[in-house]
């Protein structure tokens, strides 16, 4: 590694909470995501040389950045004598509920790692990235860092001392997510949850983690659509997004496997077998949009298996 | 099938809960268990003709006899036009929280089926068995007999509809059980139970069983004892065994990846790593037992894969 080394890098978007996974569980999708450049300096630091696609809202102050805050902590722990430059593309929106500032984040420390000749595992930069969520989004949350950082859906067993398994996904999984253009607070959408559930939601709502998780070790996809039930979130953030229940009800009548709201909302995912019955599940939740005169946009992809990589410089 | 056919068989003891799993997962164990031989007859209906190893305590009245109830389901359900008698030989204590009536109903309905050129799937069984824990234990809890019959670990999904799913478990998982002479009423372990939990305890609970499923399916023995922790039971059932928390730090201390009780209890158990570790807990939690004044039995035994068993009339 020398002043000068570069590389350009893209991160996944991510779906947090999936159903009955609130606060523990979360996968990568293959699109949409972020790209980051980034250059080795002689400087210390980390300079936010431009960031596009952003509608000029997220920080270009390196100590509020998320992406700049994890590589900044990825440097001091390796003790580095040198600094980079960054450029980031984003290429989804901020406050979608598709882990906006995870992906920027993941995508800097993926690139500096690899300009490091690959120093860290992926487990030892989870702690930068829960730091970069704690600035970015008010809480050191792991679900959306971590699957974006280990690809497959994730699971956050601990957080004392912190417990991320990655679980691979089945091959034919696809997700289908949809963007409506209406604002939901992560704030809001955590004060509306009451503090306490019955026994007996609670009860079925582990279960149903236990079922989607065998269902995704065995392939199952039967197993993963009846287990995609949410008794803790659902039922109240629901009613910060307009129209949710057509949008669900739309896309498992399109054949999805089941659906829910993506992190906090307002993005709502459909897990699918295939990409045909995805691609039907994504229209038919825009659908339900279109009638109501809300703008939404639709992204369709696997979920992805593998987290970051790097990119070819092809404007070059 | 014709009267005069008969059959020896087994039908494993079982442990429910399993920390994390309350009320969703339970495990079978090889030893203790229940056998039962079953004699098919012209009569129609189920006569019990003997009962021996419980103390004169389980009802002989077929109506009320988990094994009878289970057996006469069963037959009902295929029309029969015949009838069995049934011995019992119970080989575990009643009310020790290891399942004893789902084990004989088990044996009961496992009996018949062979008898009857095994005409039912284990699934298409479990409602049988449902019923009979209505009757002998007034709610009709899939837990312990969905473990006793499929063997393995079992996760109980969901009721409506009724979604049993198996799981097969790592080669070398031993198992020890601590049976203390106490009592432990089941209306009372459900009755000190809170009726709500908060939502961080509630996504912690479900963390672990997500754990617990992974280890279990991938082999990871430090996984299942890093997911062996509830929030729901344990904190309040344990006030109802004397010693419970110095047993379960005797047995992790002895080297046992987790323990919590079994069933509502009184019994206790220590998940190990192969058979000298769970040799070890075992005696560690008797010790206990023994400093307190408390008699209490030991079972050390392998997780048991399958399930009930046809034996050989060796007394013959």
């Amino acid at each position: 590694m020398k002043p000068g080394d570069r590389i350009k890098v893209f991160a996944p978007a991510t779906v947090a909470n999936v159903a009955c996974g609130y606060d523990i569980l979360g996968f990568a999708i293959d699109f949409p995501g972020d790209e980051l450049i980034m250059e080795l300096t002689e400087k210390k630091g980390v300079e936010i040389v431009d960031i596009v696609g952003d509608g000029g809202v997220l920080p270009r102050n390196p100590l509020t950045n998320s992406a700049s805050v994890a590589i900044m902590d990825y440097l001091n722990y390796i003790h580095a004598d040198f600094g980079c430059k960054i450029w980031i593309k984003k290429m989804m929106p901020s406050g979608s509920g598709l882990g906006s500032s995870a992906a920027s984040a993941v995508a800097g420390v993926y690139a500096v790692n690899m300009l490091c000749n690959e120093k860290l595992t992926k487990h030892e930069m989870l702690p930068f990235l829960l730091n970069s969520e704690k600035v970015a989004c008010g809480s050191a949350i792991a679900d959306n860092v971590a699957a974006s950082l280990f690809g497959g859906f994730i699971l956050v067993r601990s957080y004392e001392p912190l417990d991320v398994i990655n679980i691979p996904v089945p091959e034919d999984l696809w997700c289908a997510v949809i963007n409506p253009q209406v604002i939901v607070l992560t704030r809001e959408a955590r004060e509306i949850l009451p503090k306490e559930i019955s026994i007996t939601k609670s009860v079925r709502q582990g279960a149903n983690v236990g079922g989607l998780i065998v269902g995704l070790l065995r392939g199952d996809y039967d197993l993963i659509g009846r287990s995609l039930i949410d008794y803790i979130a659902e039922p109240y953030r629901s009613k910060l997004i307009p129209g949710f229940y057509d949008m669900k009800e739309a896309a498992i009548h399109a054949g999805a496997l089941g659906s829910s709201i993506s992190g906090s909302g307002p993005s709502v995912f459909a897990l699918c077998k295939g990409e045909e019955t995805a691609r039907k599940a994504g229209n038919a939740m825009k659908a339900v949009m279109d009638k109501m005169g809300i703008e939404a946009n639709v992204y369709v992809s696997k979920v992805n298996p593998t987290g970051p990589k790097a990119l070819p410089f092809m404007e070059e």
